[in-house]
């Protein structure tokens, strides 16, 4: 009887963390199947999510940025990621580009999830930004991650409609709930391997 | 008894104004309530929809643009608008900016429909663009004209999703099939007068 091989996913935070919290929750309820959290790896000693994630027995590791270059960083970045055999890296609120050679270790491995219908608001405050620039829909992307700042291949998205009476609050509520979903989603895309890139589209096999 | 005073509309065409023949049904079958058409303006002498608009016994108009510069153009545009008294200016394919001289005549009056979700995909080929940066989603706006290429705030926006299997042939089809209504839905807002503009949203009293 061949034995379940799980793939294996590194989620990397720098903060509180809800979206590494809403995908280890998809994980244990079977959202995404055949995977495992591997890793939380935060770039920030003193990240909340990095208790969080301990207080649900998951295994932590800090990689601290400071007084490094990006490259220093990331080279040892991707040693731990190596380490604990790692298929998939998921950035949750890591707000940071990364080199070349993270990115080219891990080759359309590595996932991020952004609050916006990209290519519409990239970057910080993507909710101010939408509410502000009156738009009367935005949402969330999961995107491959690349060189650009959320510009990468598009793996799955969510609309959220904007409300005339919401706040910055209101609307970032909104979509998170739909962030919680979309990367499990996107995970098991992904992990199927029953896609690929066209261009830079991602169409389903 | 007062008589009825219906909002004349203007349409600015340059080629074959499907969006001008949907407008001109959808005030037909009355889904965009006080509101008549006036007149129907093409900057191109040949524009296919100056014969649609006629068979439909539409008041037709051309003012070229040939051998002038904007100003002078926009300035008799703005002459024929007032002597056929019109309230509001809907642009139909009419790929411009417009004169400041125009826009002032008519601030906030003059509408644009675009293929996309602003501020996604702005100008030329909206449905290629969105195909080719392989958006899950994508839609159409309506928006109030400025001095931006379709960067006014945004009054109304539809969603329509982008399929693995879609050409830009298709999926221009299912946008249209959006379109159609959606400038009748942001007429009757702004006829209405029940918005309010802060900031760039157009939000409703």
């Amino acid at each position: 009887m061949p034995r379940e091989v799980k793939s294996r996913i590194a989620i990397l935070i720098s903060g509180r963390g809800s979206n590494m919290l809403a995908l280890a929750d998809a994980v244990r309820e079977g959202s995404v199947p055949q995977m495992e959290i591997a890793i939380v790896i935060s770039d920030q000693p003193n990240a909340a999510g990095l208790a969080h994630a301990q207080s649900q027995n998951l295994p932590t590791a800090v990689v601290e940025r400071r007084g490094r270059s990006r490259d220093e960083h990331d080279r040892e970045l991707v040693t731990v990621l190596q380490e604990h055999q790692v298929d998939f890296v998921c950035l949750a609120g890591y707000m940071r580009l990364l080199s070349s050679h993270f990115l080219s270790a891990y080759r359309n491995r590595i996932l991020n999830i952004h609050p916006s219908l990209l290519p519409a608001f990239p970057g910080l405050d993507a909710q101010r930004q939408a509410l502000e620039h009156g738009a009367k829909f935005t949402g969330c992307t999961v995107h491959f991650v690349d060189q650009t700042l959320d510009g990468g291949p598009i793996i799955a998205q969510r609309i959220v409609p904007v409300r005339d009476d919401d706040t910055e609050e209101t609307l970032s509520a909104r979509i998170l709930d739909e962030e919680h979903t979309l990367y499990a989603e996107a995970l098991a895309i992904v992990n199927g391997g029953a896609y690929e890139i066209v261009g830079r589209r991602v169409v389903l096999k």
